[in-house]
């Protein structure tokens, strides 16, 4: 029976870690350590697996290469799409050093996996000075309450793209 | 005064629109059909502009990347970045031709992007087959009702990165 945890706070609810899954999470800290020492990013690294191998390791790489968007768990996802040939990742377990930030997290959901194991919380992040928490809240707001403005334009224009699509007869799904 | 506006309705409240964002945002539109009938992703475009000039544009290309990660939007973003040698693109304006997805909005976010003109909703998007409004419901649940399982870990032994890094003295904010 799951015993009810107050919001937010993360906390495992009758799961069980084996001495593989800690590995693989020491994995994720040893990269995290790594990219930050060597002035790539922040401390985040990420590792994804797939049957009890090693498909990709990432970490934080928004420093050195100029893109916002290469957190560890992207890199990672990136990697491990590119080495499996596929976008849908569903049989893989990610193991990042921290929480994944809601960019990150959103990549899992696209990439189909289903379990993943994390250390840091997304609070630790915020303490540290990361945005992680206030990106979080800052979906959850509606539009017009947000800090970045979104402002609605041409919607008459774009919705024949969405009707193409479907009925686009050799349509990918993803 | 800003009216209210029910959560999630896309509307422009007391917002100036310009022609020529009209014309960027007919140029996401474009792009937009252009990728899907290629076949390389979903109907989604996105143009990235700075003082009037146009940066970047993108389309989706989860398809015939295999990246679950190359939306319209992270595409434009990542080649604006590299394009101007900077992870903050605070003085760029983002069109995409739909509202972006959860993953998208936080990479719009990191980029420290102040402005977002979008076209179809993720209501509309959501309509024909995409899951970016399922994602935003599973972001705003606290961790143990999420349909992706997320298992705490060894934050004991992560931290230690998190403590090194608050004291990294060449330490880049980002």
């Amino acid at each position: 029976m799951r015993t009810s945890v107050s919001r937010g706070r993360a906390r495992a609810v009758g799961e069980n870690v084996s001495a593989a899954d800690e590995r693989w999470m020491r994995l994720a800290i040893a990269e995290s350590l790594k990219g930050m020492h060597a002035g790539e990013g922040g401390p985040f690294g990420c590792v994804i697996v797939r049957e009890g191998e090693l498909v990709s390791k990432g970490h934080n790489r928004v420093i050195s290469t100029n893109d916002p968007t290469a957190h560890a768990e992207v890199v990672a996802l990136r990697r491990a799409a590119r080495r499996l040939g596929r976008f849908d990742l569903s049989d893989c377990v990610l193991y990042a050093s921290c929480e994944p930030c809601p960019m990150c997290l959103s990549a899992i959901y696209w990439a189909r996996i289903r379990k993943v194991f994390f250390a840091n919380t997304k609070r630790d992040a915020a303490k540290i000075g990361f945005a992680d928490q206030f990106i979080y809240e800052e979906l959850e707001l509606p539009l017009e309450r947000r800090k970045l403005q979104m402002v609605p334009l041409l919607r008459n224009e774009a919705v024949g793209a969405f009707v193409d699509w479907s009925r686009k007869a050799d349509r990918v799904n993803y």
